[in-house]
């Protein structure tokens, strides 16, 4: 099966809004076994559109097509849907009652513009939208399937989770799994290098993504059945496994924290934060993680300057630009005061600069009977510092309690 | 002048790389006034790739190619392009020479697959890459340039600055503004609905875009000349303002936080913050902004459940579901303890849910001799009440700073 992608949206053309929704279908379709040849951005201009969607059902069978289904007059995917396949659009009275439905539960009338929304043509059934307004659209002619997703990515990628992908998976023919390897400490061109055996197989492949949260190597196996296809991944697992080793810390969907979090639950213990330099995105993350209510038993977070020996606690922490010594005195009050069983510190500082800052991260972690600190230096802009200091903070915790 | 892009690579198609390049040259043609109608991604095939030049020369005057010029037999620009002009690629001395430096400032002898990268055509000239050993190409024929760039975003960024942006500025008559509005508190129907009068304009054009902080309009205007498109925004943006009022908060690349740290600054005072179901986003937004140091002075983070009234403060949060009652405490505990002139409270409950949460968010503002707070009912996906809860708040003190 051949599919093509149409992102619709002028703001796409002007550079307003960058495209991710393109990435992630390509990721999805590679997935299924189908292949992806073409893909495209299209204005908010129905001829255009209609002219791409021409174009795509000569050369694919599949069209997916993002963007486009909103409330406003610009939104034209639908109607340009509808000239392709020469049908007429009309209200359809299940989706107008969804709409009203999804308004009503927040307490407000629908808007008279949002039942452009509810329209559906012979061919299309309506795919529904759990986190907006838009429904979708599934339209089959001619043995060529469309489908329209709604442009937010996280309205398209439930909608394509529940609805499109089920569905494209009962019509593909191959099966292909993924597994994820998720490794901190490494940098990209270096895990390149040490994995440079298991890189060359061409099914199983081997690719290697740098994300936030570290170097990840993704395993694919390709085959008619998915048990084939997860034999075919446990050869190169092992053989990274043995090769990186420590530096792994999960897989999958598996997030840092969400690892910590468990852990720590497993354990029966209880964590606090104090932080500065990362301003209250550690302790952020720690409260996302699931089950947070758990393990997670607050933060304290000192601004800036003098803002750092201002607060009314028992034991303020030391004034001063961020040092082990600081962040050993913020661990401790963070168990202290939030009644933890760990305190975990964390401060730092970038030399200011308009490009590239420099800059040194100090973690401290107080259990009690044993504390251990850690100094990382970075480079990177101001506030890559801080997400790469956080990611770096977990890591660490990570290793002690593992 | 009507420009197209093409992004080569088998990896954008499987979801490996997003192609972040079409956004960056989107947003630069725009600058410039240049017309970009069509993008397209194409795998590492000769065939395919020769068939969307083809397409693109007849639908464009410019037209602007990304990655595929590397080293190796995949990488299929140059010679995709030497077939649509009809023209014998050769290796050029000066380009050779190039790379024989460029590999010799590091150490290294040349490997012979690079000698790839010193091809030109005649229509030709070669850009030079300071980034990376990829030269790029500018062939200009009939009327149509065509401009070739390497993939990785550094390489060719750094060459549009440099050759690129230049020549096209002296080919490009017009220019075009535009001026982003941001308001909060009306939802995008219904922002639609109210400005429908302004929005049916050619020239300047309004868009409406929802985003995370808020829904934005966008007028833009084309014009020979920077001033007359500047003098073209201002009624549109009157009309806008007059309509919309008090729901506008910012203009273009401000944020509502760095406009309250503006406030703050400029009325002397200072902010603290006491959070529980926001887990620290607001504190770490807070934190994030300009000059935050001149008007932050921390926030306290309360886990949840239990962990509430186990802080350590002289006088500790209520305990309890989420209330205006509780946040007043909070907002209260945050001005007194931290040493601040205004304390701000946030709290909030979400219904558990698997896929959409109703939920109540409260928001105190403590100022000492005043006090006000404000309750919000709540739908979406959990992550995104946070979200919401946060931006909300933001609104929230800002009408009361204004």
């Amino acid at each position: 099966m051949k599919a093509e992608i149409i992102s619709v949206g002028t703001e796409l053309l002007l550079g307003e809004l960058a495209d991710t929704n393109t990435s992630f279908i390509a990721g999805q379709l590679a997935m299924l076994g189908i292949d992806l040849h073409h893909a495209s951005l299209v204005g908010d201009n129905r001829e255009r559109l209609l002219a791409a969607l021409r174009q795509a059902r000569q050369r694919a069978d599949l069209i997916i097509t993002t963007g486009g289904l909103g409330p406003t007059q610009d939104d034209i995917t639908r109607e340009a849907i509808a000239g392709l396949l020469e049908e007429e659009p009309a209200v359809d009275p299940a989706l107008k009652q969804d709409l009203i439905d999804y308004f009503a539960r927040r307490g407000i009338e629908m808007p008279e513009n949002n039942i452009r929304q509810a329209v559906l043509i012979p061919s299309a059934v309506g795919l529904p939208n759990l986190r907006g307004t838009a429904p979708g659209w599934w339209a089959e002619k001619e043995g060529k399937v469309i489908v329209a997703l709604p442009g937010p990515p996280p309205e398209l990628q439930a909608m394509w989770q529940r609805e499109v992908y089920p569905r494209l998976e009962k019509m593909s023919s191959a099966v292909i799994i993924s597994r994820t390897i998720k490794t901190w400490g490494v940098g990209e061109a270096k895990v390149d290098e040490m994995t440079a055996p298991v890189l060359s197989a061409k099914n199983p492949t081997v690719g290697i993504y740098s994300k936030q949260d570290g170097i990840h190597l993704r395993i694919t196996a390709k085959a008619a059945e998915k048990e084939t296809a997860r034999k075919m991944i446990a050869r190169p697992e092992a053989e990274i496994r043995r090769i990186l080793g420590d530096n792994i810390w999960g897989t999958d969907e598996e997030t840092l924290e969400g690892i910590l979090g468990q852990l720590l639950i497993k354990k029966g213990l209880t964590l606090a934060v104090a932080e500065s330099f990362t301003g209250g995105l550690l302790s952020y993350t720690f409260a996302s993680a699931p089950e947070s209510e758990r393990f997670f038993r607050g933060g304290i977070i000192l601004g800036g300057g003098e803002a750092r020996t201002a607060f009314g606690l028992k034991s303020p922490p030391l004034a001063g630009r961020a040092s082990d010594g600081i962040t050993a005195k913020m661990a401790s009050i963070a168990r202290t005061e939030l009644g933890a069983d760990i305190g975990f510190g964390i401060d730092g500082y970038a030399e200011p600069s308009v490009d590239i800052s420099t800059g040194k991260i100090f973690v401290a972690i107080d259990a009690g009977k044993s504390s251990q600190s850690v100094t990382h230096n970075y480079s990177g802009r101001p506030h890559q510092i801080v997400r790469r200091a956080v990611q770096s903070a977990l890591f660490d915790l990570y290793r002690v309690l593992r």
